[in-house]
């Protein structure tokens, strides 16, 4: 589900399940959140890298299997974080978090680089948050992250539309740092990982910590508020279309429902 | 003073008062606030867009007019809403809210792009925050959205120095989505409110809401103190010379008030 | 220490310690400091400009200096403003304020920028924040201002990393407003300085004071918490490192620190 490599006190993760483009069930949830603590109180670990093993960054959560009642933490094996409990690490994350966006990247595959301290994207990555064509509404405190970091209008039309994004898109809207070709990504990643990591871990975690603690009281404000609408969403007419339409292989038709 | 057309969920709504440049006296607060509040509870519109008939987007409230005791306000004719309740109706809008710049945006028709989903500019628009010329400080909580979109040093420039701004310059600084030539604005803006319409009401007004409220407790103690501010400045030296001025048809000179 | 012009009710302040690339000692805080708090009570002052004599803008307080006991403070000279004095200045500055960065900006020579209404370059002019590379953390609030001027992934790269940044890269991120020829520099400010002025006081008081005062609050509590982590940095294990590097002129190495 997740393999780990150490070199000059970057540890790379990468999301190792290639066959469902990295999609998270409950078992990684729990190996991606595990390996996170773990490189956070490695005294070894400076600075972490999260990649996709395969096409893919990462799936996402599947949210149609989820409301069929077929997601990971409804099969045999209960998850002791699940998505929550990933969130909760992202967004406490002590030490440089840098993401390398190999592949497409949808649903809290694209909403988790809100947390990334920088994100780097492969020329042919792809990004898409495609909560409102299932009926739903954005995941992952990104209604806040995401305009801060995009601006309000880039924002809006990235998480209203749901719309595929290219990475030089994603660049031009602030979402990405830096756009590589595909086989530039990871030696560029790191490069700019080893820079940080060799700079004090106490200095980069006081750092760290002033950048992001003056944001988190509203990323769990957001996240409540966030998940009180995807529990109205799920069963709504708008996302049991989606579904319907998921399941006949058809494009939906929202335009019926007020 | 408001035309209306609907297509594909879509509902336009053009300011319709040309020959004024469609300023806002009081029946056109009226009329817009009204359309607005008319699109937000039909149940067949998804999207709203707003542009100006003829060749301005909207010249403003005059404000000049307003402090010679000549405003719509205090015409035979009593706003229902006036421009506290046109802004109260912008900062709450539930739907999609798409501002099409098609000329010149002076004042609140500038500021008001502050409240925008997406702002698409033609090419050939400008806009203007006359608020210092005129002796007085800027309204329509510009002071906390702009520096939002822009940048701090952006809106500072906006708003400090009452210049005019290019589309292409009001793009650069974040203000403007896109930009488009003069004969594409109107149809390429459909195609991006065309695609939001086609997802579910409930998931645009649910990812509007979550993207907008947090934001919305700053906006009124803001504009509270914008309020109070441009109370000071009517009838200040500062105001009482640019009045001057414009009635004379000559430079206003601040330089001799401290 | 300080120079001061006057032209067009724009106030220039050179800071005028070549010699040492107008570092900041206990006397530099307090000419500087004093030198703003006239230019704000000058009736006749609009707009004020800051810019360095000589090839560098500042090279910030000497943090090394400072921690081996040889600041300005413990000299003979007790400084009345100190940096926090300065900082409070900047932070409720009442009229606009233009910051020329003629040259090298180090430390608190590149987070007063944060503070800047508008920020001009010189092409040749760096900038660098090496608090990390000290075993320190960020200071000035500049874990606040500078994610709002350039976004959180930019804001991380600068404060994290210690490396310099060239002109070119700060307009790019969105630290620098404008970036000048050299020889070009202070006549483009002048230039935009001279529209600021050319308004009235009041509006630009009123106006500035509208857009810098929400943030206030933060940007208090921000440098509080920034100091106890400055204060835990100093004479930590990463900052002692620092500084037998820089007496012995080696590269620090702060791998063996966990």
């Amino acid at each position: 589900m997740l393999l780990t490599a150490d070199e000059n006190r970057v540890r790379t993760l990468t999301m190792n399940r290639p066959d469902a483009l990295n999609a998270f069930n409950g078992q990684m949830w729990d190996a991606v959140t595990d390996g996170l603590i773990a490189a956070a109180e490695d005294p070894t670990v400076a600075t972490v890298v999260m990649t996709g093993a395969g096409r893919a960054y990462s799936a996402g959560a599947d949210l149609v299997a989820m409301a069929a009642g077929n997601d990971g933490n409804r099969q045999a094996y209960v998850s002791r974080h699940g998505m929550n409990g990933f969130l909760e690490v992202l967004m406490d994350y002590p030490k440089p978090l840098i993401m390398a966006v190999n592949g497409v990247a949808v649903g809290i595959g694209a909403t988790m680089l809100g947390y990334a301290d920088l994100v780097f994207m492969s020329s042919t990555a792809r990004i898409r948050c495609p909560f409102t064509s299932l009926g739903l509404a954005p995941e992952a405190s990104s209604t806040l992250t995401f305009p801060r970091l995009m601006g309000r209008q880039n924002a809006a039309w990235v998480l209203l539309s749901s719309e595929f994004f290219s990475a030089q898109e994603c660049k031009e809207m602030g979402l990405a740092w830096k756009v590589c070709e595909p086989e530039d990504l990871m030696p560029t990643v790191m490069t700019y990982a080893k820079k940080l990591a060799a700079q004090p871990i106490s200095s980069l975690k006081e750092t760290k910590k002033l950048i992001s603690d003056p944001l988190k009281e509203r990323v769990v404000e957001v996240r409540e508020l966030e998940n009180a609408a995807l529990a109205r969403g799920l069963g709504s007419p708008a996302n049991r279309e989606a579904l319907a339409a998921f399941k006949e292989k058809r494009a939906p038709d929202f335009t019926k429902l007020g």
